[in-house]
């Protein structure tokens, strides 16, 4: 099946996918110029993301609907890094011409099946055609206190929900067609259908001082956690790799560490937090906050013997 | 100059561009995971929009400022719609690697010009690399009566503020080199500094029985309001070729009738409103709201003598 319908005709066709908005909050959904939200009370928080085609997932490796799924919960990441809930997400697409019905249905049901999974629902939003498949999701949400980047206080540990490397693990692993053994399953889940941690965001919100989502991968998105808040962030490797990371890296010929420092698209949440209040059931103790020290790198792992050893705030730079 | 910086350095140079929201709204900008925003009391009116390179510009026709501008005037254009006030912009870019930092400089300066332009700011966004240049654009914004599409009824006016058919025309001249000429300077402008209606819509908000925007031509545009308000729609031709589409019709060697039926991108709104209530200030009467009747064309053209003649709700489809 290859069909390509009009524009009317698709926009009908994601309606229907995408179905109504029971939350009680949408006044009107997808078919106006815009959508119409019920007004709250709390702060606003609002995020935009970019999936494009041969930059952030190739055809070949990533089925339609896994790549719908994990567009939208990469933008819901950057909700639940702020602590908030998602009211809404709007979908932006460009479709190249090869891109059929059949295609964009599977699409839309990954994204509507990601927006269920983090509570919201997807109310609106753009079809447009282009060369290169991509997929544009604007989140909004609401929290009665944001967690910023740049809270973070010396003495505080750093803590993570969620998994590290295993993403990175996955996508190596598919791409070596060794997707079907064991140990693969949890990195290629990892990678297909990661999932934006809204509910540790929000048990982080009344007690940690800042808080980011891994999506370029942990060193790098530290460093910026660690240069908004004046501070430094060391690292404990011991931390950073559990059993099935080190499982899927063995498989793959992959140094684990590498993958849990630089890999990214993780989605985890890694919030800086005072010990006596980190939120054991959602989170684990990764490192420490330390002060800032002039020329020192902001980013270390620290050695059993108290070493504190630079770490390259390399990952995924889109003009690098 | 064809610097291309890290992904890092571009985000700081936007934020340079965008500067401070000093509206107040602004909780946080750009440079964390989300923006975020105040809470108002009224409605939220949330859109996207996206431009495209080779489908809705091309970087020959184009210089990048009015890229910029063009894509964000697109945006608010649907809240101007909706008759609603803007909150704040967020702008997703995918840059191919010709894009250079001062590239991407001129298209933050259209893009500031003009949210300055229609009282917002843009706070946010995303950068991706990609191989096709295109900006995709969310507005967000409040309104105490959102302006749907479906409210119009038979007797009604339908009336426009904006400009009709100069967009298209300007495209033609400037793609013909004749953008130089004196009677093609107001269509050039049309095409390349488009405004959003947003105050025609604040007049319209509390009068209006439905309104749209025209973006893929009236023809399009007003069938899409008929067939969600169950009604008919009569244009009067002698209201939609103004003196300025005349000229520029006649340069260009094109039909003006044609561009202002399905010429599009001019970003005009229009409305149904009972003809008393009429905001004469803003809006121009251009035909009337007819009951539904089985069978019969939502669009037509109302000939002096009262014969209605059928209109093509032809426009521009992104998939047709």
């Amino acid at each position: 099946m290859t069909a390509r319908s009009s524009e009317r005709a698709r926009v009908d066709l994601l309606a229907r996918v995408f179905g109504t908005d029971g939350s009680g909050r949408t006044m009107l959904g997808i078919g106006d110029d815009a959508a119409v939200i019920t007004p709250g009370s709390q702060p606003l928080v609002w995020t935009v993301d970019a999936q494009v085609e041969g930059v952030h997932f190739r055809r070949d490796l990533v089925s339609m609907a896994d790549l719908g799924y994990r567009a939208t919960m990469a933008a819901a990441s950057d909700l639940a890094a702020m602590g908030a809930s998602p009211l809404g997400m709007l979908a932006g697409l460009v479709l190249p011409e090869d891109v059929s019905d059949d295609d964009l249905r599977a699409i839309a049901e990954g994204q509507h099946e990601a927006a269920q999974e983090v509570g919201t629902h997807i109310i609106g939003g753009n079809l447009a055609r282009g060369r290169e498949l991509s997929i544009t999701t604007t989140v909004l949400g609401e929290t009665p206190r944001p967690l910023g980047r740049s809270g973070a206080k010396p003495g505080e540990v750093v803590a993570i929900a969620g998994p590290l490397g295993l993403s990175a693990a996955g996508l190596v692993l598919i791409e070596r067609g060794r997707e079907g053994e064991a140990d693969a399953a949890p990195a290629v889940r990892a990678y297909r259908r990661p999932v934006a941690r809204i509910a540790a965001g929000l048990a982080a919100r009344d007690v940690a001082s800042a808080a980011i989502d891994v999506s370029d991968g942990l060193a790098r998105d530290v460093g910026h956690l660690a240069r908004a808040s004046g501070v430094r962030i060391a690292l404990d490797p011991t931390a950073l790799v559990r059993p099935a990371l080190a499982k899927a890296a063995t498989l793959a010929g992959a140094d684990p560490l590498a993958l849990a420092l630089h890999g990214g698209e993780d989605y985890a949440v890694v919030i800086t937090v005072p010990e006596d209040r980190l939120p054991e059931k959602e989170f684990e103790r990764i490192g420490r906050v330390l002060p800032a020290e002039p020329g020192a790198r902001l980013v270390t792992l620290e050695q059993p013997d108290g070493t504190l050893v630079p770490i390259d705030e390399r990952g995924y730079d889109h003009f690098g």
